[in-house]
């Protein structure tokens, strides 16, 4: 995994691809890498989808070992919803088989000249990129079936459905999972629009004959990797609630403690809650024969993931993960647990963020397009979208570019991306993580929700601003850090929580390359990837006023705690001082 | 004219009026006061559409004298256009009735909670707010017609049409002018959609009853004003070619030295400029009965407005000025006269920028909407935006959201604001203006064509960077103040090419306040005035990097020259050192 691939789609004679070391990226990967790349190589002010742009793609340092957990994988660009740096993250096949057939970033580079729609296979014996017109707007399902006849069943997908082609901000860009179904996706940010940019419709991985990574020190990596899965066993987070029920387990909590952002951030409570819960949709799952317990990649031992079923039994989706199902849920007024399942279905076949799409139809909603809780509109709307319409060509770029087509103020976005499942109101700590952190508004950034409200790691009153910067500040820093490792977010429950789970971490670490990581070198790791962030946003002409939340956080108060944001302004620009 | 009318739109038992003197504010006018305003009272991150924005109307100091050419008004807020400080300014009755009925500013202040929309009346009795839901989506045409049918033709509207009901982003604020049509616009920056947030529909002036306003030293103050009117006679600009030809005597000029933004910005030459030329317009004019040379208020010595009839010698719009001819014509590759001046019909009746309006469709053209050239579908196109249907709400929302809604990325806007009639390529000063005028790109806020082009007031080689710094400088300096003394900018032909001019507008100003107004101080208001904009825009997140043409400028050499835009950028980070 020491080589990058890059291919020019500029060239006068058709891609180019060109292999090269890593040089001055070495020891870097996933997010680290992937940010390292942007903020290198891409002008700051170039137009997100012009040809000055790249699309990185990079599994995580111990992606394609066998170390429980490693199957993220990066995608880096320069946003066309933020305007600002991205790395939006998933999980799926493409990190380990991407990680063993060698390659630490594949790099998408200039721009087509005519308006061919490529393919790009790699597989042991190398790399084809084969414009395939044939594939033109085809939603990501029928896309990964034809890639299955055409290379077998051992192949892992990289993808964008029809969103990303037309080049919409709410663009995702999806990757296959065990069952080799495009599910998991790098939501946030628009990539996939920059990918569709790049003109490449697909990259089809496919590992056969390919060795896994091998560490320097495979003894101590083997006992490290078993240490490890045993604290994410006992954890209560990782080990029974996200394999129970996945990361919906979360609604009847967020929403118990008034936390949970109801018909566009109006209230914190929805009256349906129970009725879309992740306790609801397991019981769901098992009633149809779908699985409640499932992992998205090959060595996931949390395994939150699971497969949903329609009434007849047949499957429709993968189990709609929490963030999905508040945004098409809760934040529309829709407790219709069957639509919110067929919603997650259509903006993955599309290639769409879920977030984005949800938090966009909960402000058609507002702006009177369809009615707050019309669950047949909202599944129209996504359709819109997926055909292209006009009315799709405003949704699909997002929530603040339909509150501006419809003339409306209050819009839930940090930096134009909308903010997830969790109202900064009732969980300060989230709160700062949305107005501060380089990606826009993203609860994966820095995930305070943990200490606020699940008492992981830590515990700090949700409803006041004390606490809250310290946390959001060393959350972040870790996030980078685990995010470059290829390790799923989710491990950082239990090594919060659990010094010797932690501890495993590094050990994993240092067994792999050779070269001893400390906790202060991790820490280290996460400075460095957020300083290069923040470098890049601040050359594209961000400053401290985009670390801000939206005002109406600040002027209408949340029920049922009936409180504002209350973190002050100064204090969020203290985040970033370390 | 030492009174501020402020009307708070929030107030629970419906819109509460107030008067209150200038204080702090005495002695601004136009833009200067505008400026002030915005910049003290509005807090630069509240949404532009939101309670905590301002809508400020200010007639210049001299406005409702018996100066000639006094008839400019400003409107300024925080533009949803381009997020920073607006001031757009229109000739028109509206600044010297204002200005007589005693008032120095308009404020429209908070946000109507219910959707009634509002009419504002102002005469020697006072002030009267109404709720009129009759008035709601009238074009702007059909609502003078109603309000002249009330209050009879003695009046001077400020009105919205159906775009600023509908918050576009290309909504302009309409002004009446001497037939009492609403022809004379604030265009830029969707000021139009800022008042109606507002609630307010339109606002009628009538100051039947009120005195000219006296200066301080009347017989001074004419007989400077007898020496500028001189001035602005004897000079070729403003004494001959604008009179005959009305601005669109340019086309001819600018396609010439190869400055034309052809399709969408990738030519410097239209083939079909002569066919749209001034001197055309004109002939035409003449031709079917309609008048070429035209003021457009009261007080008016240049009289560079015509009236533009149809083929059958009836009234279709005012003579459509340069900027609008170039935006619906060669930027859209139409040559077709009648065509364009429809267009400039619509987007008045909308209430639509016109720069703004071409510069879209010009995009669309480029995402293959329509063809370039395809006259009856840019008509189409407007018409779409009037009616508010999706694709409507996509193309009223500027050329910037345009682009994005059809995966665009050769966009060529500064701020979000679409790029003038005049390639910043060819024109190298005017590029300097608009990378780092604080209202986004305008040629109106330091016009170097004048010393690149027309050699008035210098010259200054349009081709190379030279120069064109300091051009920039003193012409943004200049022109902020004269935008506060409610004098139309074309007098700066002469005032700058003529000393005994310019100082016949010291003594106006002197004559009139009673306080010496030297060059030196002249200037120094001038500066005072950017400083203001550009501090508010620093609070609301601008950068050096926003003061930047889009990169295709600097990668795309512009035919039949074949330059790229050569400032460089250490240098337009100069243009505010004073």
């Amino acid at each position: 995994m020491e080589k990058i691939l890059r291919i020019n789609m500029s060239a006068d004679g058709g891609p180019e691809i060109r292999e090269e070391p890593l040089g001055e990226y070495a020891g870097l990967g996933g997010r680290g890498l992937t940010s390292a790349i942007v903020s290198k190589e891409v002008p700051p002010l170039c137009h997100p989808l012009g040809p000055e742009n790249k699309f990185v793609i990079a599994p995580g340092i111990l992606s394609g070992t066998l170390a429980a957990m490693s199957g993220r994988i990066s995608v880096g660009c320069k946003s066309p919803l933020t305007g600002g740096i991205k790395e939006a993250n998933a999980g799926g096949q493409p990190a380990q088989v991407l990680a063993r057939l060698g390659y630490a970033a594949i790099v998408l580079e200039g721009k087509p000249k005519g308006d061919d729609i490529y393919k790009i296979v790699i597989n042991k014996d190398g790399v084809q990129i084969i414009p395939d017109n044939s594939l033109k707007m085809l939603p990501n399902y029928d896309l990964i079936e034809k890639m299955k006849a055409e290379y077998g069943d051992k192949i892992a997908c990289i993808s964008i459905g029809p969103a990303g082609e037309m080049k919409m901000c709410a663009a995702s860009v999806a990757c296959t999972d065990m069952e080799l179904r495009p599910t998991r996706h790098a939501g946030r940010g628009g990539v996939g629009a920059v990918m569709g940019s790049k003109g490449v419709k697909v990259i089809v991985l496919d590992d056969t004959g390919m060795p896994m990574r091998e560490p320097k020190d495979p003894e101590k990596f083997k006992e490290a990797n078993r240490t490890f899965v045993k604290g994410l066993q006992q954890h209560a987070v990782t080990g029974q609630a996200l394999p129970a029920y996945g990361t919906n387990v979360l609604t009847n909590i967020i929403n118990e403690v008034g936390g949970y952002p109801t018909y566009n951030f109006k209230e914190g409570q929805f009256k349906g809650a129970s009725k879309i819960s992740g306790e609801t949709e397991a019981e769901l799952e098992k009633q149809r024969g779908g699985v409640p317990t499932h992992g998205c990649h090959r060595g996931c031992v949390i395994r939150c993931s699971g497969i949903y079923h329609d009434k007849d039994g047949n499957y429709l989706t993968k189990q709609p993960e929490y963030e999905t199902v508040w945004a098409h849920g809760g934040n529309c007024g829709i407790d219709d647990m069957d639509a919110i399942a067929k919603m997650d279905f259509l903006d993955d076949n599309y290639g769409l963020d879920t977030i984005e799409m949800g938090a966009t139809i909960a402000v058609a909603m507002e702006a009177g397009l369809i009615e707050f809780g019309d669950a047949e509109g909202a599944i129209r709307l996504i359709e819109e979208v997926g055909k292209g319409t006009y009315l799709g060509r405003i949704l699909g770029n997002g929530a603040e570019f339909t509150g501006r087509a419809f003339g409306l103020e209050r819009i839930p976005v940090v930096k134009g991306q909308a903010l997830p499942a969790y109202d900064p109101r009732a969980v300060h700590g989230i709160g700062v993580t949305y107005a501060t952190s380089p990606m826009g508004a993203d609860h994966t950034a820095g995930y305070a929700v943990a200490q606020n409200v699940l008492k992981v790691g830590g515990d700090v009153d949700p409803l006041k601003p004390d606490g809250q910067i310290e946390l959001s500040r060393n959350l972040q820093i870790a996030t980078a850090a685990i995010d470059s490792t290829g390790m799923c977010l989710f491990i950082a429950f239990a090594i919060l929580d659990q010094p010797e789970t932690f501890q495993a971490l590094m050990d994993m670490l240092s067994a792999f390359t050779g070269k001893e990581m400390t906790a202060d070198e991790f820490m280290e790791l996460g400075k460095n990837i957020l300083t290069m962030e923040r470098d890049f946003n601040k050359r594209a002409g961000f400053t401290s006023k985009h670390d801000r939340l939206p005002m109406f956080f600040k002027t209408e108060p949340l029920p049922p705690h009936n409180i504002t944001f209350q973190v002050k302004d100064e204090d969020l620009d203290k985040v970033f001082n370390w």
